[in-house]
């Protein structure tokens, strides 16, 4: 595709302020302002009313972030340049498939290989109309996203500096770019997860992990199973209730994100004894560290027919809820000392001829098939592969967290995977032991995860070019012993988006170069404060000496 | 002093929601209930104006509070109890002292020898009314705090669980207790910092060192120097104006709270620079590293006369706008490579005949002298005492901050000092390097403070008896290279209140104790939630699980 206009495939500008960067990008040097009466304009028959949201939603973008140019001045400078700059007339997005229009929130559903985020922008600096152009609804959201973080504010006048831009067939790297909030250990009302939901679609991440119960609270009100929130939800306003489950999938669907809802299993799951006492081995036993990871101690009897019927119904119950063809079953930190001191487990072992081991495979099978039936892939934490010789479908997708060592041994048994890892990616880390009367008092994934750290991993490290198609993305993780409301945007922003431009972006930036964090940070630091424009009150990562000044903060300048 | 009441010296009680914890304190096992007809009677004649202010906002915390008992039900089986007991009618405050009754605000910027906070207060359950006195407002204003931490709500009803209580004159241990704010590195606007300065009262914190300027921004507008923020500010919107300051100082002290403004000198001034290029030696040199420990480069020109001239003159344009008997001077970091390249400052030492030690001692005394004539007392930091060879006044107040083991050599030469190390106290550390560029990707004061590792230091570790007497106090700082209001709350609470009771109540707990953070934790998260009721973001210690069961998520539980 050639251009008339004098693009250059320059060195990326130091204020550009697109995140995750896209893998094909040109810019000038023209201003460009935002007609007063710029229109986005939605060349689209029968436009899906989720793609008509999201238009409405950029237009808000466009008039109210009122982001002023992270330079000394804050863009006082540009006055000459805007005030001579042509004016944008409008956006028009078209739509280039062939295919039945669906919208947004049924694209960003769908089984993970047919998934069309790509994108193709256009904006002229000579006053002609801009093209958004893609192939699904999904794309055009994704474009919409990109379009809306070009621009500045100067004296109520919206305007970009980098015109002309062209952004050929941007498509992410990675279909699985995620973020997971644990709602168990501390609650998380849905105003939190929906504004965690806008900055998650904000960096194009296509996957909430949503690890919605643990052993601490059960906050996921289902109808078939009312009794597990009545009982195991902190309080009755801590708790989401069907409508609140719906108003979150459909919200992050629209969003252009999937909701991979998780029930942690056969572990993590005390609280299921506050309602099913039947169901849970060593609830409460003490002390709580010989009998799990953490307090309080209680894990699903997976020997027990019974429960194992009433997981799969739980499962059933949950995964139908969601449009999601992915469904977590968790599966990590098991613990063998709670069986071995169940009575009720033992017997069901003897009674059924099994060790723990074959058990959990029976488990495993049940409970998977339950899901299989409705048409979902199971999702599993890394154990269930790597230290449990189970009977898994090889569509099976893992989650490596221990470490991100873990993930070539995931890959060389040939299952397809999720990078989470905890040396990278978890945002908790670093922040203190909670655990009470502990004498050391360091948590004991030390040292916080920077942005920095999770920005230099490699998806492919340690992976044979044979094996990396098994590699589906990756994911930042906010396990919530220290978090609530009260924090979870200044530990989860601007860091989370680290992963999220590593797994749309790739390897290589549109200047041909590897993404380093030299280069990053001024545009992090654009979307940070983007983000504050937004209502997402994401940490400052310099001060605002340096923000304005990008490279002289620099260890060497 | 007697009581006929069934008072008992118990272990403190878990849930008990006191922070600080009284120096003396008996608790019992009744029901009380605020009479909904509660009133507060202040027992002084002409009452000032702060302290009929201070007993109305007891009054919101009483109704608005609403924290529920941090139990599993949140109280709900207090319910008999509630329903049984006695109503509080009211609580009387009197002033013991002779002396004339002045202001809070007066009483709270006094010489910090000639401070009166201790109160006594008794909370009787048998329905008489609460008593409270004090030897000065600010003792009142000390006690009113602790009165309004007892109470919890259940449905509607205001109720304690502790009655009665008897508080026999509560006087803290160290009279510096203080917290620090930089406010340069990036900005605070009003509001946060008054926010701050409420929940610093909440804790009884009697020092707001207030860290206004540095060498990235310059945001205190002086009548004086009005030059100063108007070139050196982040923008017009970003500095405190002359009311401003009056108001947070007025708002502080009226919180029993004095403002310890510092301007930091001769190193961390690159910012004047803007406003006055000749008094700033090696502006913006680079690399920034050689002349500075962080960017940008620039120091006071210490050994030109007219420079010396001119900081004289700006202590006294700022000191004189604070009522504090103190002002902190800075002196740390100062880089001696910045003055060799300086030609006007090898210039200056050569016609004036001295080496840069000499010079920094003029420099110090004429600045000194200059607070010396208002009438106030100079702090600095460490390297004034430990690292140069300074004509100082033995009044001289020093802050420790390099390191804790550095206060044993402070207390040798015989100067009273605040402790605030790094090591304990540093609120800022671990979260990752902010310097651009640089391979390791953390911070200098790795790792991360935790509550805990705060509330474990020893005020008089290395301090012989003998020099006891030079402890002040100590304080918790936020440096704000990574922090602005988005996650101001987030990175000082509770944390910051890990000080606060180390040097309110001292080395022993009213039960006879020494302080340790098991029993410590269930108190600070009792803080922490009234705190969020409050409107304070302060983060969560556990998981809400644990934080209603108290001890059952300790390590051996």
């Amino acid at each position: 595709m050639l251009y008339r206009l004098p693009l250059v495939l320059a060195v990326i500008p130091h204020a550009l302020a697109l995140w995750p960067i896209p893998r094909t990008l040109k810019t000038g040097t023209d201003f460009l302002v935002l007609s007063p009466q710029f229109t986005i304009a939605v060349n689209v028959a029968d436009p899906p009313q989720d793609l008509l949201d999201a238009v409405s939603e950029t237009k808000g973008f466009l008039n109210n972030d009122k982001l002023q140019r992270l330079v000394v001045g804050r863009g006082s400078s540009d006055a000459v340049g805007v005030k001579t700059a042509k004016a944008l007339p409008s956006l028009t997005l078209t739509l280039q498939s062939t295919h039945p229009v669906l919208p947004i929130s049924a694209e960003a559903v769908k089984d993970i290989a047919n998934r069309s985020e790509g994108y193709t922008l256009s904006i002229p600096s000579d006053g002609k109309p801009a093209v958004l152009s893609a192939n699904s609804t999904l794309g055009l959201f994704r474009g919409l996203t990109t379009f809306a973080q070009f621009w500045y504010d100067l004296d109520g006048v919206t305007y970009t500096n980098v015109g002309p831009v062209s952004i050929v067939n941007d498509i992410p790297a990675y279909p699985y770019r995620g973020f997971m909030l644990d709602t168990s250990r501390n609650f998380f009302p849905v105003a939190d997860v929906k504004r965690t939901l806008d900055a998650m679609s904000w960096v194009k991440i296509s996957t909430f992990h949503w690890h919605i119960v643990d052993s601490q609270s059960f906050p996921l009100s289902l109808p078939d199973f009312p009794e597990l929130a009545q009982k195991g939800a902190y309080s009755s306003n801590e708790l989401y209730s069907p409508a609140d489950v719906q108003e979150i999938v459909s919200y992050a669907a629209s969003h252009g994100i999937d909701v991979l809802m998780e029930i942690d299993s056969p572990g993590h799951t005390a609280i299921i004894a506050e309602s099913h006492p039947e169901h849970i081995a060593c609830p409460l036993a003490s002390p709580w560290s010989t009998f799990a990871n953490e307090p309080p101690a209680g894990q699903l009897r997976l020997a027990s027919p019974a429960t194992v019927n009433f997981t799969a119904g739980l499962f059933t119950a949950a995964a139908k809820v969601l449009p999601s063809k992915y469904f977590s079953t968790g599966g990590d930190e098991l613990n063998t000392e709670c069986y071995a001191k169940d009575a009720q487990t033992q017997a069901d072992l003897k009674k059924a001829g099994k060790n723990l081991e074959q058990a959990l495979d029976t488990f495993t099978q049940a409970t998977h098939g339950a899901l299989a039936k409705l048409g979902k892939t199971a999702v599993v934490w890394e154990e269930m592969v790597l230290d449990h010789n189970l009977t898994l479908s090889n569509n099976t997708i893992i989650m490596v967290w221990i470490s991100s060592a873990n993930a070539a041994a995931v890959a060389a048994k040939n299952f397809r995977f999720v990078h989470a890892p905890s040396d990278y990616f978890y945002l908790d880390c670093g922040a203190g032991e909670w655990i009470g009367k502990d004498p050391t008092g360091n948590s004991w994934c030390d040292p916080f995860k920077t942005w920095q750290k999770s920005y230099t991993f490699n998806p492919l490290a340690n992976i044979s070019a044979a094996r990396a198609h098994l590699v589906l993305g990756g994911q930042q993780l906010l396990w919530a012993e220290q978090s609530d409301p009260q924090n979870l945007d200044s530990i989860a922003w601007p860091r989370a988006a680290a992963s999220a431009e590593i797994f749309w972006t790739g390897a290589t930036r549109p200047d041909g170069q590897a993404l380093d964090v030299t280069e990053a940070l001024p545009r992090l630091h654009e979307l940070r404060f983007r983000m504050v424009q937004r209502g997402v009150r994401a940490i400052a990562l310099q001060p605002q000496w340096c923000a304005l000044r990008p490279g002289s903060c620099n260890i060497d300048s």
